[in-house]
């Protein structure tokens, strides 16, 4: 069902006076009856809910390579053409990762019993031999644990261990998941546990991307529950336990994927870009309904919306349903290889990727003189709690590759203090996702969309990045991890 | 790790004040000097956590007539020995339930793709097919309305959905666990499938015991996740919905167990016994650390902390750890019956099942005058927030069969608004439990025990129940279910 709010007197009052903007001058800026169409029409007859029940409940998970992507692209395409939104396929090879069966065990010993592990592969982890892996455990908190602990973890499957709480220590501890395997293998180790990245558990594993570096033996790698990482930290204080992982996982050759690419173009300078980008792709456990179908749902209704306006907004409007962002970001390196040509055109990137929560307000990456650009249009979002220019910096892992052309990036900050509750695992469903919020995230990245393509000037470009590979901004709740 | 918690100076100078009760008269009452020892033992001294660890860390699931239950028998035993408290084996058939490999899953339709299903088989259900059973879904909200729908159950799967969302409603939505099969059966259902009874859910299903009438065919039965009683329901509305389900449960022939009783002999009345129950069994999921891994631990420490006074209490304080609580009640049946002869001597019976929380405070189940015989007694409890009586009635599943005889029930209430978050899945384990709540349950249990053990008067026994079997008292937030 799609949410229904009624437009409080408030946000209607406000709608209709005007915002702190610079006075209008020969070019005129966004227009506050635009703001009550976008808003109002968000808040009322959104279809982003509708839309993410159709992708979540009707298409599933939909990882990389998988049918559930393909059968996604098509949907956004379709859905695309019902709105009469141009959109076209721009192609992507993918890998394909698959999870087959998996386990684990602790094995039984004189102190205890068996216990079965609740796990989840890594995503693009090697599984082990049929009969299994079977070593001792030893744990450490940190990558540089490891070489400390020299000798002692050879032949050894690492558990990394960490005190993840809160949504603000995924970042540190998701350096653990990606690159934990490898670290682990140069010191001799067999496998790779790793707590959870979570802040809540019903011994519920989330999955995650870690990438092997070249040149180091390539050990199977998994997430253990909260619950199973503190048995065994229990287990051991009382001396050696041994594991029993079985993981069937393995990776295909890559496939044939697609970005989706819709936009509406600017009336006045088409060739001038703003670009809205969420990631179509999924884990293959749950069906993606925080991350990220919630951003695709609202850039697809941001287009829906901005595109009925008539007049168009000056610069083009361009939406990417991205693939592959969780396993391998291909999808945002196409993007940037394919456009090269144009990214000096592009105004602003603005990526979806943190969850379909309550928005908070925006985030900028841009040069100096950013803020006293946008923030003066952002009087029409105050009613929704999201009328300021927060602290802290706009990103996205898709649209990263962006970084080196310096295109300035924007954000639609949401509360996200629940997103790893659920996050990349069995729980991330439909019923966790409040229409309420979800329609008030897609009323402020519409309205801050429209605002970047109608504005008279566009944002300064950030600073060229230092020569080394850029990274995901540490802003997104995202890995870095490809 | 022991809990370990120093006595504040609010509590000992509660433990050294007069009580609000009756004047000592010829026969001494309880002393406070024992409160000091008791509270203040299981505080500091407690080994109830430590104990706990051992049971769900050392030996886990404990299911009826499996090997976990075995080991838990002899561990009890031994524990109770090494504490230097006289224990016996008593014997009980009890029921060998399987869960064996279990799945379900959605079947693709046009309208959206399959999904897997996160269920587990109810305890006691037959099995399917070995090659699954498919059917449609059939959803209705409660028993009654099964009759209403009439020939539209027939062939179908039935999902008894239901809207838990507080411990409270626990009592009412476990009658559709518990009878749904059979009423479901009666109208020609081939399966039936319950939203789990959970006040949380991150796609964590939730067993419990279920029942077949006599006459009617069985049919499988499992509980679904919340979020895929939810999907489902979303599903249904848009049209037909089948399911696959492959439950690979069964019943094997009843096996030998055994209640594992021990007891402090009374100093001037040993006859009159106050008896102190918990079951040691669990589920075959989590390791029962809350349900009721806590429960024998608060009674085994009263047992250890009451031998060790000298001289003894003047009735004797017996503890029963029963055998198949969860999926059978055999062994409160067997002690029932086995002690039929001695239970006009029952003085009071409390059970401890409703998971290591932070205690509240006392309710009864007695005769008139029973809050006067023992309220005086409770203030030393007061500095842990549970020295007053409580309205609500006491009980327990496992002492239920000594309603018919009339036996006074006490029990110390904890704060379970959290038990349904955990109860009777997966996410059971010892992380769930606070060692401060568990050792200030203790205390509770350690005091209440010995008052009863050692107040001059006893409490007046209940009302006959009526002439129809005898229920679990609504109070205990367990099924009524055997």
């Amino acid at each position: 069902m799609p949410s229904v709010l009624p437009l409080s007197a408030a946000l209607l009052s406000l709608l209709t006076t005007a915002p702190r903007a610079p006075a209008p001058e020969a070019v005129t800026g966004p227009s506050l009856q635009v703001a009550e169409r976008l808003i109002g029409a968000a808040l009322t007859e959104g279809r982003a809910y509708a839309r993410l029940a159709e992708l979540t409940d009707g298409i599933g998970p939909r990882l990389a390579g998988s049918e559930g992507e393909k059968a996604a692209v098509q949907w956004a395409k379709r859905s695309f053409e019902a709105d009469g939104v141009k959109v076209w396929l721009e192609p992507v090879k993918v890998p394909r990762w698959v999870r087959g069966e998996e386990s684990g065990r602790v094995l039984a010993s004189e102190r205890y019993r068996a216990h079965p592990l609740a796990l989840m592969a890594l995503g693009g982890s090697v599984g082990t031999p049929a009969k299994g892996l079977t070593a001792e455990v030893i744990e450490v908190r940190s990558l540089e644990e490891v070489a400390a602990l020299g000798e002692k973890v050879k032949g050894k499957v690492v558990l990394f261990n960490h005190s993840m709480s809160v949504a603000a220590d995924y970042g540190k501890a998701a350096a653990l998941r990606t690159r934990g395997a490898s670290v682990a293998a140069k010191a001799g180790a067999v496998g790779m546990l790793v707590r959870s990245l979570a802040t809540a558990s019903l011994r519920s594993p989330h999955t995650g991307a870690m990438r092997y570096e070249e040149g180091v033996p390539q050990i199977p790698a998994a997430a253990v529950s909260v619950e199973d990482a503190e048995l065994l930290h229990r287990l051991l204080a009382g001396g050696p336990v041994k594991v029993e992982l079985k993981l069937g996982c393995r990776t295909l050759p890559d496939v044939d994927s697609f970005n989706v690419v819709a936009e509406v173009p600017g009336r006045e300078k088409p060739r001038e870009v703003v670009l809205l980008g969420a990631h179509l792709d999924s884990w293959d456990v749950g069906t993606g309904a925080h991350d990220d179908g919630a951003g695709v749902v609202m850039v697809m209704e941001t287009a829906r919306l901005i595109g009925k306006l008539n007049p168009a907004p000056r610069r083009t409007v361009r939406v990417v349903l991205f693939a592959n962002e969780e396993n391998g970001l291909r999808g945002g390196r196409a993007y940037a290889e394919a456009h090269a040509g144009e990214l000096g055109n592009h105004v602003a990137a603005l990526e979806m990727d943190a969850g379909g929560y309550k928005p908070l307000g925006v985030v900028l990456r841009a040069g100096p003189g950013g803020a006293e650009l946008v923030g003066p249009w952002l009087k029409p979002l105050e009613a929704l709690g999201a009328g300021s220019i927060l602290p802290g910096e706009a990103g996205g892992a898709d649209i990263s590759p962006l970084i080196p052309a310096r295109v300035p990036f924007v954000g639609v900050r949401v509360d996200s203090s629940r997103y790893f509750d659920v996050h990349h695992s069995e729980a991330d469903t439909l019923d966790k996702v409040d229409p309420k919020d979800l329609a008030q995230a897609t009323a402020a990245v519409a309205w801050v969309s429209y605002v970047l393509a109608e504005v008279p000037g566009v944002l300064p470009r950030p600073e060229a990045p230092p020569a080394e590979a850029p990274k995901a901004p540490a802003a997104a709740p995202k890995s870095s991890a490809p």
